[in-house]
């Protein structure tokens, strides 16, 4: 089934101790799209601006993706910068210019609004509320959040939890959402707010899955070429609801199994800058790599 | 096989954000060799002061710890007091005072010098090679060290590391040992001096270990009930010993398996104060959540 997606389209500058790029190609739903793009089909909706080169859109298109959702608006497509520090698990934003996404009112196509599996990549939770007016009866959407709107937006942060089946946050904002002092109460606090299914990223420390019953904690893949980590949480939620589209179903042991495929996706994506590892990675190549982790994890 | 353990024995005081408590048994060696025990038999070798309680060796003995190698020296028990913060990932150390540890020199008896599983609980470094030139011909030598002897006995520490076959030690000890800026890097480094097995701590987030070809991270098994996470680290090196001890060999495949036992081990010396809970868990209830740690990173 195809994976309905939406959130940014960016161009980022991107610092790291080693190098330093501009005008990469980002973005949580690019991110998100590409790394689903390669087990399932992919809806994606977005705004650009004049500025956004065709090639970009032409490249997602070949990738499987259905950019029919991408608004091209009169004005400067958003552009984010940021610099990472020490081993790269350190980051801070430098400049933000929202330009076009500062009036950003997703407008799902028609021709998505069956979609059953939805992907709400971080945004304000109004807009985020805003999709899930104009999709039909989808099976499971799920959300991803920050700490701004956790502060600024906390009611509708609520509203939008009793809303959704699945959300995707890391530690530090399932702590600031949940005021429980550890991951593990967090996780299960947030399953009493709503929604069904929580994962928990912890950066290179891996991720908690939290389902009524169960926790289960999966590693990290020990990344050796670790270049830019922009956009590994997209990825990783791109590879998760990916999985789950292509499976068609959300039940513990398969949300398991996509939470394994978005590690591995993940790895791909912090091997070079922005998405570049993500559009060469052959599918044979992830799932090579997805077997050589479940096989890692497997205690015999 | 029996493994044989040196190490400390001591009288802990802990306090934590909830709970302060006195007199409680611990040390490096106590928590190994009742971790252990649950699994293999155990040699002790270590030092205690004229007022340690008969009771504790005898608990030891119903466990299955030949407290042979104890010896009980004029003064006293060797004592540490502990500080736990937040969500207990912070320590700090109140005080010690090393009493008959200061001239410990352990002296393997006769009985025990045939070992074929040794482990050198964390100590210095000569200590510690001393205990190698007793044994007779050892299959498997494990240590553990810490930042203390790395910084200021680092000669020392590179010896050892040519005379022993595997080091387990946590994330900071590691990367302050090789000067490598990734846990990755530094668990490779160690490799290339020596041990060819080593195994990198980072608590709450698990372990991962490394073998000349694979690195296998695996997570911490998720706690619910964490009281007092004292003894944490000798009770994963010792549930980790006793595996290989009882298995008989250290290939890789039964070393992962021994690192998710002494996962699950650690995992319920935590639950409650000092050496509380290993002493009471039956050996049921750790192969019952040793089989569900398994299959909960099992992915099908």
């Amino acid at each position: 089934m195809a994976l309905l997606v939406v959130g940014s389209i960016a161009f980022d500058q991107i610092k790291t101790p080693r190098e330093e790029l501009k005008d990469v190609l980002g973005g949580s739903a690019v991110h998100c799209a590409l790394a689903a793009s390669h087990i399932a089909p992919v809806q994606l909706v977005g705004v650009v601006g004049k500025d956004f080169p065709h090639e970009h859109l032409r490249m997602l298109a070949n990738r499987g993706v259905d950019t029919a959702g991408v608004d091209v608006a009169e004005g400067k497509t958003f552009r984010w910068a940021g610099e990472y520090f020490g081993t790269m698990n350190r980051r801070e934003t430098l400049w933000v210019e929202l330009n076009v996404l500062e009036n950003f009112q997703p407008k799902i196509p028609p021709s998505f609004r069956e979609s059953q599996f939805v992907f709400l990549a971080n945004g304000a939770p109004l807009t985020q509320l805003s999709v899930l007016d104009q999709v039909k009866k989808p099976r499971f959407v799920m959300a991803d959040t920050m700490d701004l709107w956790i502060r600024t937006a906390h009611q509708d942060v609520l509203r939008l939890l009793k809303r959704i089946d699945g959300l995707i946050l890391n530690d530090e904002e399932a702590i600031l959402l949940t005021d429980e002092p550890t991951i593990l109460g967090a996780g299960e606090a947030i399953l009493r707010m709503g929604p069904q299914r929580v994962v928990i990223k912890k950066g290179e420390h891996g991720a908690i899955l939290f389902t009524p019953g169960s926790v289960v904690p999966l590693p990290a893949f020990p990344v050796r070429e670790l270049r830019d980590p922009t956009g590994a949480g997209d990825s990783f939620a791109g590879g998760l609801m990916g999985y789950l589209a292509k499976a068609g179903n959300t039940e513990p042991p398969t949300f398991k199994a996509a939470l394994a495929y978005a590690t591995v996706v993940a790895s791909f994506c912090v091997e070079d800058f922005g998405t570049n590892r993500l559009q060469k990675a052959a599918r044979g190549e992830i799932d090579e790599r997805f077997q050589r982790y479940c096989s890692l994890l497997r205690v015999d």
